[in-house]
This record gives C-alpha cells, structure tokens and sequence, in this order.
C-alpha cells in the first residue's frame, strides 16, 4: 500500500553540510517554507573553519513523498555538499539540545529549583540572590519536561538550541 | 567621532520572539542576506507551546548604523513580538553552544581522547570498540578549542547547535 505510506506524516531529522556563505540558509529555508513545510527546529554553525563550510540541522513533519522531493532539491543546490536523512538509518541517532532556563523566585520555590535542577543534571550558569540561570542539555521532550516543571517555579525566560542529530558507532557523513 | 563609531564591524548577539508559523523564519534571515550580511550562527526552537512562540537567536557582525536597520525592520514584521540585541546590555549575556563530536580510533589516541574529554568536562552519548560520540557546551570559544584537539586525534564529524544566549540576572527579556 505505497500511497498510505506516503500520506503517513513522519517527523524526519536532516542534516546539511553548505558552503558557510551569505544566502545559503536562506535557500535552503526557502525550499521548506515555499511548500508550507514548517521547520520545527533549526541549527547551524560553521564546523569546518578552513574548508568554510557549515551544517545545518533542521528537523521537519511531512509525508515521505514530500521530504523525498526536498531532499533531492537540496541535492540540487551548489553550495550544498552533502544531505542526509537521519531519521532513514537503521540505528537510531543520537539528537541532543541545550537550553538555557532563567527562573526566579526566594524560598522554597528557590530550593526547589535547585533540587529538581540536580535531578535533571542541569548546572547553574548565573546566580544572583534571587535568580538562577541553568544550562540543560538532553532529548527535546527532557528539556520540555524541565520546563515544564520550572514554569511552575518561577521560570520567566528561556532560550534553546533546537536539536543537532549524529549518527551512531563508527560511520561518518 | 560618530562616523568612526558607524563604521566599526561588531559581532551582535540578536535574540527574537517570534509566532511558530511557516514563513517566518524565512523571511527574519532573508533581512540578513537581502543586505549580504552572513549569519554566524542561527538557532531557532519553540520556546512557548501555548502561545506557539519560537526564539530565535542570531550571531552576526556589522556596523552599528547597519544592525540598528536590521533591528528596525524586524521590529515591523507583523510575527515577531519582541526584538532584543543582548550584546548591548550593560551586563555581558551568557552564551552557550552544544556539540556533539565523532572520534573514531584505537590504542594511545583513543585514550588521550577520553583524558582530553574529561579535562572539558564532555560526556560520552555514544560508545563502540573503535569510536566515541562526545556531547560538549560551552562558549564557541572553547567548542573550537576541543574541536582543535579532537581532529588530532581521529575526529570524522562534528554538529553544533550554535550560540544561543540569555541576560544574566533576575531580570526578563
């Protein structure tokens, strides 16, 4: 039944390497957003400083029919040297975000703060008589489940990375 | 001077709120690119599932007079809510970066790996006989400087979430 299998929404996690120059992103944005495709999580940073070249993350919902389309689009574009779908390996990546979670508060929702903090292996990064900054790092749903708990206590602000995704044991890109 | 003061290049660290809806995202880096300006680095994750808010946070370098366009023209796009350059805060921000880095390899270089890893307090998430995944935060700064050493000692991959940045103290965005 090849048809249900493409009507079936899959979240899928894709990883690009690019020439780290101006106009590359927004390309490559531009053929998710021109098909109405959200991004649900985007990163990119340079990690390769002397070939100047960039990877993106960039993790999306759609059919496979359509993410097929996207992949072999990106293919198509120059600066874009590689693409992979991670989601397509036989082994499950690894996908890991950072997110830093500002929450105030005295007493025992402070003390509270802290406890919960440890349990999630999160550190403090700032600290003021009456404020804490924690820095997490985990699968999205652990960060959303710490947020989740710190917007009862006293959580005002947070920012996160969205997720950046390896693939398992000794295979690279 | 102001001239002078205009014509300085600075790295700015620009956090915006913006609704989670296609398109957006799309449209705040083409601001960026329309002007050549290269992004850095570009993070983007929901930060409210509620109101369906994102964050995104963007490293760029410009002049002064160029940035304050940038942040003018943001201010007027009807799906963003709140524009805010942290490197203009009294107080240095805290920025944060997570990597995640593939070392495959065996014997003394294997070894000399997990010493490195340990020393920049890096976690193991993935382990085989002949290869580690390490997971790293950190300012770029010093993502750079584990990365300088782990490519000599058998790094074949490397993704990193790129900065994402919060003000210190009690006080909210």
């Amino acid at each position: 039944m090849p048809n249900d299998l493409n009507a079936k929404i899959e979240k899928h996690t894709i990883a690009v390497v690019v020439d780290n120059e101006p106009g590359v992103l927004a390309r490559v944005i531009g053929l998710f957003s021109g098909r109405g495709y959200n991004i649900e999580s985007l990163t990119v940073s340079e990690v390769d400083p002397v070939q100047r070249l960039s990877r993106i993350t960039i993790v999306t919902s759609g059919t496979r029919m359509v993410i097929e389309q996207i992949k072999a689009q990106l293919d198509r574009l120059v600066p874009i040297h590689k693409v992979r779908d991670l989601s397509d390996d036989e082994k499950p990546c690894i996908e890991r975000e950072l997110a830093l979670v500002k929450v105030v508060g005295t007493g025992e929702k402070r003390i509270e703060a802290l406890r919960l903090a440890d349990i999630f292996k999160a550190r403090v990064v700032d600290a003021t008589l009456t404020s804490f900054v924690f820095e997490i790092t985990g699968t999205g749903d652990e960060l959303n489940e710490f947020a989740g708990l710190m917007s009862q206590l006293g959580m005002i602000e947070t920012s996160r990375t969205g997720i950046v995704a390896i693939g398992r044991g000794p295979g690279g890109f």
